[in-house]
């Protein structure tokens, strides 16, 4: 009836064998209520330490009636019989080791946590954790479509980007790309919703603490800032290092990126329009937002879709860009689905 | 990608084409939603009186990209030529006419409005306007498929039903139907978002002055009190009248009823157990919550479900019932699009 | 500046010697909040398990700059030595033997748990818990100062009232004082904010799980009832059994109960009216709210006052009672204060 | 009981009789609750055009017992005979003939509006209206106490300061005085609560829509940066551009001011302690957050503080200051009393 429910008997015949490890928080979930919804792909193996042995529907109630399946404790071998894909959505640091166990047993991976996105160094100094693997970071496709499609096409393991980079560097990957920005210029203010900092329980996330009120936090030390600065320094040629200031909204699920920078040289708006409608122009994820209308979390809830829209501020020769995305959804198990679809060659 | 955009260039032969006359509410903007997830149908026409020349898109941010289609004013000449069916998303009282037009050119419609739900009198005595097609009102059917789907099946007219309402027949139609309800004793306390009031300003809706508030409002004078009543009266073969309670929820979306009645003979937790069980065993769009389980709104958002458990208070002998539903899906939209799908033979 | 900031310099003589014993919770920190702007009173002690040797503005960041004092480990000897009154604001338990160590050495004492509230036969049924001082409990007053002031003026140890029976029995008290409630007809349904769980982590209460969320908690279980069949049995000399259903609203403070009843014998508007202005025609922080205004939690938000309206259902016979409440304030801390103010004879 | 209530009998002699010329705004509902509690001052008299002969209790339900005051039409002469000041709380241009009129029977007045903030030019190219009062203006005195309290002391006109103003000049102006911002490189990115838009009704703050929603508005274009720019230009003695984000926020209260910066000399993170320390060492309202803690906007709810932090982002070499205020308090109505109370020589 809904999306999710109209399709789910559809297409019997060549399904996807697809494993989600580590179901039971925000973006495993995500990743059933998408795929649940998604015509050639059956979730026919799920993991979790703490619920192993329950159903999904117990941990995730929305699907009582429309899944069946039970989760199962980790094992490779299980998942090699069981799968042809497997979604890893275990937090930083767990992730390492059974990505490298799954690629191991020859199937293909979507990594959720950040632990294949940066250079060894780069992951050693902001998560404060050894790299065991350099030479699969190596082989990892960053898996933002929009920059990087022929690599996730071509790749066993995907790096799927953070909820923070995806929406900063769509927005700012045009003006990269034709090395149009004066980096020392760029500030980067996002705004989160909650879902963001997953399940686990925190006193900030306690609900009469975070109710009515609005708060910054990691300032310029936030661990998702050298994913942005990796990606936009290999679209541009150049060494950059970004300010980053991420604040907690009183919502579930949204991100809005509000970004600052000078352009390297005048350009007029209907100049930029053309560097952005031409980057984006067959993107069918991204969507150019028209003045004198600016992106809300609103219009992207439950959807995989970037809003982009920028403004000149003349009087002090600023541009800013401004995206929104769900973080559930672009910022994660969406575009993870997006990256499945891509590896197999399906429609996104 | 999300359920919505996969679906959606499925199937290009024998589409349902279908009109939403009044396109530019929430409810309205759910049944696109629905619709544009939905394999077997085309949204060919949309009407507004405010938004008439401009594309659905921009009354609905959220359809930008995924859908083309511009809002027209309402000509049942151009409703007949250019759909096979059409969902009537008027305020109350503006329907009544529409619909008799779009009957009178051979169209089938599901109204989404109150004026086919009741007898005229009652109508009268609640909405203070009189009606104008009785003779219609007694020709439709009252659109809550898991008590008249056979009707449904078999009409030119489907009077979709309120949400206070389907929350509330839901939770009771098994009881009422073996006559197990002392309805002298019935209450049904009852508690929505805020999208339940629509897309009207009033200071009620007001950011500033709902959030972090809780009210009751229309304290037994509800106008969808009759509708529960009738609908109970007609299951269990008795008169009805009880209090109903309406209450405002600092939230968007959801509906949670809670029932308070003493059965008519003395039941055990297993007896009521089967009696639900039987009544709802093989619908799709029914969920019994186990115990100790409740029913929460977040499970059902965006959903079909209705989701509905009970407690018996041993102390004092009453039943508690307990129902959630969202109230532009189940409430709404979603039940409509349900009741399509049975109209056309479809898959619910 | 605001009334806090203003009073809190005035009148150095004479003081009051207050201590807090668990101060770090959200009945510690209202505490804080409403003693600050009492002219007649000093907080001199303030303790806590967790937090001892920190400041209480560490805590409550919210009273940097307004407060300084130092948490301290309970200790009954310091307790004798700095104060002169000690509010107990530690869980249901824990108080228990805090309260009678207080007592012991000659405190005067207002216990914001549940401890010292209820029969120990009741007390052990609902919380489990044997009681090891049934003699104090009998010594206790209730302290609902509309009902029983003078017994709060006279007593050294008062149980201050449960948030929801404040707002319940405030409700129906005139109602019961003049035997007017048929008790097998009353259902109180009762809907609060989140602060009343308190500062405890749990899933229930992380933030994205209960925004947009609305749920029923403790069906016909709610360890609140007993003590609410207490003093209206007590008020109208009757045994009262009666239906509770707690509810959590997604937002911070605020209680709201709808009360539904039949009354003994037929009473117009007029009668009830002149029940109601009789019975709380003086007291200061209750009020009555007049057609067609209906009570909101908004309106009580951060005071001590208790809004009550109440409908005739002339359709069923039935009456239903309407009454909002700051949970913190006149369900907790608010009224703590004002049964300080009557056991010193200060202005409530 | 409240601050407020056990505040307001005090004193009888010799009060401050005070006028609230606009009641019937959020802030003219917050300036009633801090005067409620000004143990020196009486409100006297209140003018609504809307609600003229209404008791102020009934446009603000929550003052119901606290106030007992009703509602006239503006007439300069009644407010001449019955006031010793005003606080003018209307709509930005429509002050601007009430205030000189006030001026004119020789009373003192604190005007909320916008009208008398700016130089005439800058007025009319930023509120599109031409300034009658141009003498006027001049006399004004900026009501920001921490920077301008001589000023504000000596004279008969205080323009107050607008929400984000407030924040953005207490959040740098230590830095301005000490000439130590490169104002080429200054960017505020600040998030307000819906309050600030007041209480006329808008789409935009329609509650469905603005729930779980988050947008910027106004971008580069806003009204107030002109009233930042000002001030840090006299105090830093340079012309100043800079570049201001305004962005609406899920909330009712509250607003936070995330500002960057280049310093025009390398400060250790010791240094800027200083210069903040030092400049509002003695203020009673600032206060400067210490590392880890960052302001948050729960912890100056209702308050007139303003919590200030910041950070050096060693890696780009930049400035981020933040903070938090309640726009609603020191962001307007309880800034207004702090000038009052400095106007009248009072403790502030």
């Amino acid at each position: 009836m809904t999306g999710l429910a109209a399709c789910q008997h559809w297409g019997d015949l060549f399904m996807i064998r697809v494993g989600i490890i580590g179901v039971t928080g925000y973006t495993g979930g995500e990743l059933l209520r998408i795929l649940s919804g998604h015509p050639e792909v059956s979730v026919t193996y799920a993991t979790s330490r703490y619920a192993a042995g329950q159903e999904v529907a117990e941990v995730h109630p929305q699907f009582k009636g429309l899944l069946s399946l039970r989760c199962s404790k980790f094992d490779e071998e299980e998942a090699q019989l069981k799968t042809d894909i497997c979604f890893c959505a275990l937090p930083h640091g767990e992730s390492m080791n059974t990505v490298a166990s799954l690629l191991g047993v020859g199937l293909k991976v979507i990594d959720l946590s950040a632990d294949y996105r940066l250079d060894p160094g780069d992951y050693y100094q902001w998560y404060k954790k050894k790299h065991f693997f350099p030479h699969l970071t190596e082989k990892a496709a960053y898996g933002l479509p929009e920059l990087y499609r022929e690599q996730v096409a071509g790749s066993e393991l995907v790096a799927n980007p953070g909820c923070y980079p995806t929406a900063s560097i769509l927005a700012l990957a045009p003006l990269a790309q034709e090395n149009l920005i004066d980096f020392s210029s760029l500030i980067i203010d996002a705004k989160s919703g909650t879902s963001g900092a997953g399940r686990n329980l925190s006193p900030t996330l306690h609900y009469p603490n975070l109710t009515e009120n609005f708060q910054a936090y990691k300032v310029a030390a936030h661990q998702h800032t050298p994913e942005i600065e990796k990606i936009l320094s290999l679209l541009s040629g150049q060494p950059v290092k970004l300010t980053f200031t991420p604040h907690l909204l009183p919502m579930s699920r949204g991100i809005l990126v509000t970004a600052y920078l000078r352009l390297k040289k005048s350009c007029l708006d209907n100049d930029i329009q053309g560097i952005y409608s031409q980057y984006y122009g067959a993107e069918p994820f991204i969507r150019l937002i028209e003045h004198p209308q600016l992106p809300e979390t609103k219009n992207v809830y439950g959807s995989n879709y970037c809003d982009i829209a920028w403004r000149l501020d003349e009087r002090t020769g600023r541009l800013i860009v401004i995206a929104a995305i769900d973080n559930l959804v672009k910022g994660a198990s969406g575009q993870a689905v997006q990256n499945m679809n891509i590896m197999f060659g399906l429609s996104e």
